[in-house]
């Protein structure tokens, strides 16, 4: 079967897409008797056309010379961001070629409509460079799990993230200092804002609530926290107390209610999740019949998500049709409600009678403390106090949290940071 | 489209199966318009009708009823073993049916006639069940990387013995009394030989060297080494020296060689493989450029098994013909010529002079110590001595350990595990 292919955007992933194309060819026409044919690549910068001329390949600065050639049978789409990527590839699904993208900020956004239209024009999609980049995550989902229910969803999602956490808790750095270092060791952007604030995280959660659970959450029903307020602070305390702190995106399923959000969260030391280290993603799920488990692998950088890239140019076409899980009807259950452990840290003046008031707030909205930490002593200065909770309703711990901040011993912000038993 | 099924094996596996179909059947349907209706269902055990009557379901005893049934599309064979596996299925495809299989042990004996027969035929191998059960492994190598080159692999591929391990390990047992709970758990068999000498694992790794490399492997070119030569001292020692013991399917390439072997082997402590706990299993990828992968989950039991049962069962004919990787030649290196790090335990008296005659022999076949534990003294007496050392070559390490052996101050056997620096 031979498939011809056009590329659009030649940058650091459709670069290392055309590379690796190129280089395994015969690779993968030998394991699966399909023939890319490279037909046209394509990128507003004029100047790429010296990597389309290195490799011999037709190269336009217009799109619409590859969405408009209809001997070619499927957009690759690589420039990222919502516009004009949402037109480009709208307009080729509309001419029936099928769509291969890494673009999770654009099917975030518009997956549900995308996905019909597909579905309308017997196209299909390939969105496996979207999430995890090199792991086979999407693939494994609707093929692999195919026949299973995932209950629940853990997902380290963002190598950005993952890198600076790892970085404050290896290197006792403060946030900006590890920020600054990703950056330096291109882990990080110029303006890293879409993936410290956790925005990266939440349109691929959304990618993984169509996955998991039919349904294309409106990302301004989830509630995100991004991981600028963790402190090297926390870091130590959490370390001390047997956790670790990553910046998960969670779903859970229970009856006809589904819980998603993106926030960083304690979870045990020992569990593999808190053993990702440097920029890698991993997510672990909970299913019925499967069990639990675990992928693990790059989240980004060019080559690792060329192998994702190329596993849809080889797969889309006979998958189609493969994945049509209609839209379920579940509503998204409001942060407030959430139930769960908290790990708390006060700064707080070194007074006698400090942890009574406190605490008395706290029992006030039915917060039980389930451990107490104060190592610094410096009288009447203020020093960290550390409270983990029992289960307690997230909207009875902020406002408890709320009036601790008023008290006169309390030095605003207290520390809020989500426990979770995976 | 609406596929007919004839299942063989109402065994835990079969029953599993069927259970989990009929539940999720509207569910697959949903996600991939696949109807999957289960035509008959067949066991030797004719007190096995009891479950097919409980479902509704037609029941035979005799195989050929299903394989003979042109109506019937695919056969699904859970019932294991070489013999009569190896007539249904080969009956099967010659009559043209797709077959779906969870027998490892069929496809390390047969798989490349197998397979070729199926490409002739013109069906499918559904074979994601035979290799880390609920884990999504089948699937993720042949498609999701299908533009990649598997450079290692390193595979907990067997649960039984991780879970004797593990057990060792966290509870101080011996292998006997590990072995024992396992059995009483339900996680070993009451004859465990399969598992425990490494065969299970070995059967697993020729399926996935025929995935990552092209090539059905011969069993016997394969060194295969189970965990029953474990001691609870090596538990402790390889602990102390920071690392753990984990049986381990290693295949290797480089150039046109591959390494392949099944062995317990040490390897550091904080690696995501040494987390694998209980009776999980776990595969870990070096690839290119897809990078390091792990994919951890449950590799056996009824129910997690019957998902990659579906997942084949819903894929096994669009796939077709989707891998059909030609026969590579590659030669599989000695392991006489295995170069790697060794665990070394001597046990040996307490005497001056000890260590020097030791010494002197390992120097003599080219082996240098990175390091020497003697913990015990009991002058006289005999006590372990724990060494590892730097890369060595397999046969001149044997040989030094047989002189060794022979020294009047030395207890025999030696221990001898391999250190892999993953």
């Amino acid at each position: 079967m031979k498939k011809r292919i056009g590329i659009i955007g030649l940058g650091i992933v459709g670069e290392a897409t055309l590379k690796t194309l190129i280089k395994y060819r015969s690779l993968i026409k030998k394991r699966t008797s399909v023939e890319i044919e490279i037909a046209q690549v394509c990128d507003k910068n004029k100047r790429k056309k010296e990597i389309a001329d290195k490799f011999g390949l037709s190269f336009s600065s217009n799109p619409f010379s590859i969405i408009e050639d209809p001997q070619i049978d499927i957009l690759v789409e690589l420039i990222g961001g919502l516009t004009p990527a949402y037109e480009y590839i709208t307009a080729a699904i509309k001419k029936g070629k099928s769509v291969v993208t890494a673009n999770k900020a654009l099917l975030a956004q518009y997956g549900e409509e995308i996905f019909s239209l597909a579905e309308k024009m017997k196209v299909n999609i390939g969105f496996e460079a979207s999430v995890c980049g090199a792991i086979p995550l999407i693939r494994s989902i609707k093929q692999g799990l195919v026949g299973c229910e995932v209950k629940k969803l853990y997902g380290i999602l963002n190598g950005t993230t993952n890198y600076i956490l790892y970085k404050m808790h290896t290197e006792n750095l403060e946030f900006n200092q590890a920020l600054k270092e990703a950056q330096e060791k291109g882990f990080a952007e110029r303006n890293p804002s879409l993936d410290i604030e956790g925005i990266d995280t939440l349109h691929k959660l959304c990618i993984l609530s169509y996955l998991c659970f039919g349904i294309w959450p409106k990302q301004e029903d989830i509630y995100t926290q991004g991981i600028k307020g963790i402190s090297y602070l926390d870091i130590l305390y959490t370390e001390e107390l047997s956790y670790r702190i990553k910046l998960l995106a969670i779903a859970k399923k229970n009856q006809k209610k589904l819980s998603l959000r993106v926030a960083p969260t304690l979870i045990r030391k020992n569990h593999p999740l808190s053993q990702v280290s440097s920029n890698f993603n991993a997510v672990w799920l909970d299913t019925y019949p499967a069990g639990e488990l675990l992928f693990y692998g790059k989240g980004a950088g060019g080559f690792p998500t060329s192998s994702a890239v190329i596993s849809d140019l080889a797969g889309v076409e006979q998958e189609k049709g493969f994945f049509l899980q209609k839209k379920e009807k579940i509503e998204i259950e409001k942060i407030s409600n959430l139930k769960t452990r908290y790990y708390i840290r006060f700064m707080a003046q070194d007074l006698p009678g400090v942890l009574a008031k406190i605490s008395k707030i706290l029992a006030s909205f039915k917060i039980s403390i389930a451990s107490v930490t104060q190592k610094e002593r410096r009288k009447g200065k203020i020093v960290p106090i550390v409270m983990l909770t029992h289960e307690a309703e997230e909207k009875n711990l902020r406002e408890a949290i709320a009036r601790i901040d008023k008290l006169d011993v309390i030095k605003p912000p207290t520390q809020v940071i989500h426990i979770e038993d995976v």
